[in-house]
């Protein structure tokens, strides 16, 4: 029996309410060996307090040692094991730029790149053209028509675009097809070549489009070739309801965690703006419509990638006067705080380390370690866990699953 | 390689014992968010100075989360994984009331229940009948005979009884058949349906003996008729001597723990009564004659199950002075003291939280944590662990197993 088996055969239905919050990025380490990480420098009553009625621990996204994109680490959060349940790169683009992605879609990250006078690549990134040429290119590839086909072609930034083909209502297509680039210089682009049978229509589709598209671009050097990759679909996530019995609703600004949080079936809830200001007040006016919230913070990570310790601590510390105490006078039944994986400023980047967590539950025993922070968190009871955990021990914290066996 | 097949290619002849002391439902949780567990508020002056040269931990019995049944709970502590190894609710329910399954058994768990004019059932529990109105019913039933075959009807109590259908020797029934019951009301009861071909003719004779009992029944309303449920055989489960190389005992009271000890092939001592002392004096008269004994003490659990926080302190506080100072006296090479699952007083009923586990051996790292509890064993070295790993290590401890590998 597989975990998601087990769990949605024992939820049951409930009132009690689950709220998720998820600061991106949240892990960090410390400036010097001997020094605080950014969580543990932060100034943050409100969440040490809450650590001492809580239970603590470090959450892992993947496996130890491995550093997950924003699309693997959330589906981690959600219980999804992004090892078994993978979101193409094409998909994952689309969703980051908000593209409305339909079920039959099929999506792929494009690339403008720099080819010679014999067709061979010498630049895979198109001298990393800057946006503006990108938007000026982008226009004349939505020209190009396919039979049956609806197209879209949009920026995403520098040298690089999304593709979609939607199919005629009724109609399906199969994405399984290879990458154009053949990661290496001097060679040139491999033909989008179907890996099964039922992707041959779609790889022809995605080839006419790509000959079409060289035409256009041949005279717009730098960017006179390009490269189609990961390309993919909607992978039909088992959706929340089903797995969890939960009605799941996500409070998040930016499009990528927007994106993913619909494909696992949560209602995306609209926030007046991009302050966590605004998702306290989209999270207090549907309070009573949903069991489950998740509730993302995406300035933590933006500050550990840009390498600024101090805003990353200021983000956390603004999380911990303008968003918890808020959370807590709605009195949820279970609140985690955790982040999707860590961005710690010294790396300038996400990275592997697992990602101090906290589960209030009136139903916990209290750790009492009076402080939320990595190293707070390495001696909490949870331990250093798997973070598809959370949302199981999330539904028995707010007394939602049945017990298992006789 | 299975985790079995591993140790089962590793264990090897010793002279050394181990005890495996279980308080069923020992795990707890504070009656206040800043108060003590059970455990914690027990005095327990022997497990606390046993645990200052143990390791500690906090064991989980199936999964984060799963709160299990005492079938799968058990299982667990004995190193099957609960997801691979499934004892029907049939068997369960039959080994709880202490009958002598025999390996061709089939078993069901029945409910009476109650229907009307038209055969829609109205109550699926009889109106929660006594135990006495049940006990009236019951041999009435074991009236019915079937072609070839042996039955066995048991009152459990209220609306519950076991069926046991027992083949003539050398013969054979497979018990792959669906419930009867159709868990709603206002329909009829399904009938007892083969899920493959090997259990056609015991869903035949199934259904011969629900049709005759319908007949007996129809007049004994509110208990005018019944249903089957989780029909099951015997699961043959992998045996503790074939496994771990164990000559293994069971000291138990409760028959639904012996039942399972017998499952996995423990030879289940005789105890002269309910009290731990009784259980002590079976420990030391077989003393000799086994390398393992699983040692329950059930008062915890039942203690926990009716929300008497008081009184599973001193179930605690007696099995530390009655039970532990005897059984080091026996001087064991390994003593792991834990629960199956925990029974907190304040959820009266089983939970997921994880189990404080002691492991103690002179091959051990102590923890120096001199006191036995769900916050020390946080802190302790074993962390946060499956049930299943118990086996294995208490093996390892008694120097029982070989190397892997050169």
């Amino acid at each position: 029996m597989t975990s998601f088996e087990l769990i949605k055969s024992l939820h049951m239905p409930a009132k009690t309410k689950i709220i998720h919050l998820v600061m991106d990025g949240l892990g960090g380490l410390p400036r010097d060996l001997d020094g605080k990480t950014e969580l543990e420098a932060a100034r943050t009553p409100h969440l040490d307090a809450l650590a001492a009625r809580s239970q603590l621990g470090l959450a892992v996204p993947v496996r130890p040692g491995i550093t997950p994109g924003s699309g693997p680490a959330h589906l981690a959060l959600f219980g999804y094991d992004p090892l078994e349940y993978d979101i193409g790169r094409g998909v994952l683009e689309a969703l980051g730029i908000g593209f409305d992605l339909q079920p039959e879609d099929v999506a792929a990250r494009g690339n403008f790149c720099t080819i010679d006078a014999q067709g061979r690549i010498t630049d895979r990134r198109a001298g990393r053209i800057p946006t503006e040429f990108n938007q000026k290119l982008v226009p004349l590839l939505r020209e190009i028509a396919l039979p049956g086909i609806e197209t879209f072609v949009e920026t995403v930034k520098e040298y690089r675009f999304v593709l979609v083909l939607r199919p005629a209502a009724g109609q399906k297509l199969f994405a399984n097809i290879a990458d154009t680039d053949p990661q290496q210089l001097g060679v040139p682009s491999l033909p989008a070549r179907a890996l099964d049978a039922a992707s041959e229509s779609a790889a022809g589709l995605v080839n006419e489009w790509i000959a079409a598209a060289r035409v256009i671009l041949k005279d717009h050097s730098p960017a006179n070739s390009l490269n189609l990759r990961g390309l993919a679909k909607d992978p039909g996530l088992p959706g929340f309801g089903d797995v969890y019995g939960l009605k799941a609703a996500a409070i998040a600004t930016y499009p990528m965690y927007r994106g993913v949080a619909k494909l696992v079936g949560m209602e995306v809830l609209p926030v007046a703006g991009e302050a966590v200001e605004a998702e306290v007040e989209t999270l207090r006016a549907h309070w009573d419509s949903y069991d489950y919230f998740f509730f993302h913070v995406k300035k933590t990570d933006s500050a550990g990638e840009d390498g600024d310790f101090e805003r990353k601590v200021s983000v956390i510390e603004h999380v911990d006067e303008a968003v918890v105490p808020a959370i807590l006078d709605l009195n949820p039944d279970v609140l985690v705080v955790t982040g999707d994986h860590s961005t710690p400023a010294a790396l300038r980047s996400h990275s592997w380390h697992p990602v101090p967590t906290l589960l209030s539950s009136r139903y916990c025993r209290p750790d009492g370690i009076a402080e939320f922070g990595e190293r707070a968190c390495a001696r909490g009871s949870l331990g250093v866990f798997p973070a598809t955990d959370e949302l199981p021990l999330a539904l028995a914290y707010a007394l939602r699953l049945n017990k298992y066996g006789a």
